[in-house]
């Protein structure tokens, strides 16, 4: 049986995830694979119904706030449905897989943003999503500044900023640093502010080393 | 800070949970007890919310099935919901807390008759509910087949029963009896066929000695 390969894209808002994502999607799909991208939250019909959940939720004065542990619940329900429907009948079918956030964004933002502790999301991971590890992680961290300014500039939603706090992305920095130092195999940590199309060069580069040597 | 007490009841379906429940409440309030009922799923708008969605995607064919582990993480989301928005603050008031199901059942159904483990369960238990256990937790196994009989009865629904087979029962009847042995100290175990009658008397017996000693 074939094995594909597990890509996923990791760093904070504005970082140019999605961005490089497509980049290369595209370079792939040139190279004559057959390519399966998702993001997450979402990708499947239940993810969907998940995240309606939590958006209706967290609108509706009339209902206690979403629990930090419930709405990682959710998440990794979600996780668990887009492992079984999408991404292990792809990588089974031998092709490449590319997702937007996966399991480093929960030990990101809520291990370390909201402060539940690495140690939680990674048993989580463990118990719900068989552990299933990308074969490479691309984690984009251009300079702090510069990222947030971008993700602003995007969203035009100075509130949401003003809310979440710098500090809660500091702490979201610091935790992907620490999963780049852990993971050093599997995740390639590109830093500094290189231009897009530098940035997906040396993402092809890496993809070709380990994908076809 | 007060703190209350916290009683589950156990079993396989039609073994008079809800019955002696609601005795036990009614007793329990004659004795000048504020008690709080809920049962799993459910008991916030957020799990009504999950429930509804695990329903609509069976019923859609459009649907891929969904997977034992994504059922499990909504399982356990309601479940932290439940426990941050009444269990927790019931008890923090010094409350009595009486709920139809618990953890034991996703250990004797998920983890003992789909076969999923108990170390997944307890692992989720631990990561996702801060462990929350019971003071007390009644457990009624009442001869095998007379219970499933009048769970059948009750149901009128065969074909649910002939689906979910007899050997799955065994497998839960199982995994209970594991449980029981295992938390011999917070398990009251209640087996044969006494009446609704003896069982409450057992019931209130149990609760007393804990409750008031
Ligand atoms: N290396 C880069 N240098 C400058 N701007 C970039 C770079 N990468 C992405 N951008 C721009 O930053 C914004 C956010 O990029 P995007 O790919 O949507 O990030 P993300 O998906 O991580 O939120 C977009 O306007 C994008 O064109
Ligand atoms: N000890 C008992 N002996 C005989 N019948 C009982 C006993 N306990 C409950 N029943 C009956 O069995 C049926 C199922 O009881 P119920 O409390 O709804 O079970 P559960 O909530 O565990 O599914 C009801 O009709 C109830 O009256
Ligand atoms: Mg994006
Ligand atoms: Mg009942």
């Amino acid at each position: 049986m074939p094995r594909g390969f597990f890509i996923t894209f990791e760093g904070l808002d504005g970082s140019g995830k999605t961005t490089q994502l497509r980049l290369l999607h595209k370079w792939m799909a040139e190279q004559g694979h057959t390519v399966t991208t998702l993001r997450q939250p979402g990708g499947t019909k239940l993810g969907e119904g998940i995240r309606e959940l939590i958006v209706s939720s967290k609108g509706e004065a009339a209902v206690g706030p979403i629990d930090s542990f419930t709405e990682l619940a959710l998440m990794f329900a979600d996780r668990a449905q887009s492992i079984a429907e999408i991404i292990r009948p792809a990588l089974d079918r031998g092709e490449i897989v590319l997702c937007d956030r996966y399991t480093d964004s929960s030990e990101a933002y809520q291990g370390g943003g909201r402060g539940l502790g690495s140690e939680t999301i990674l048993g989580l991971h463990r118990l719900l999503c068989g552990n299933l590890q990308p074969d490479l992680t691309v984690l984009l961290l251009p300079d702090f500044n510069a990222s947030l300014a971008r993700a602003r500039r995007r969203d035009g939603d100075e509130s949401r900023f003003e809310q979440e706090h710098n500090d809660f992305f500091q702490r979201v920095w610091d935790a992907y640093k620490v999963i780049a130092a852990r993971e050093s195999g599997r995740v390639v940590l590109i830093e500094g502010n290189a231009s897009i199309d530098e940035v997906h060069a040396t993402i092809v580069e890496e993809v070709s080393t380990r994908l076809f040597s």
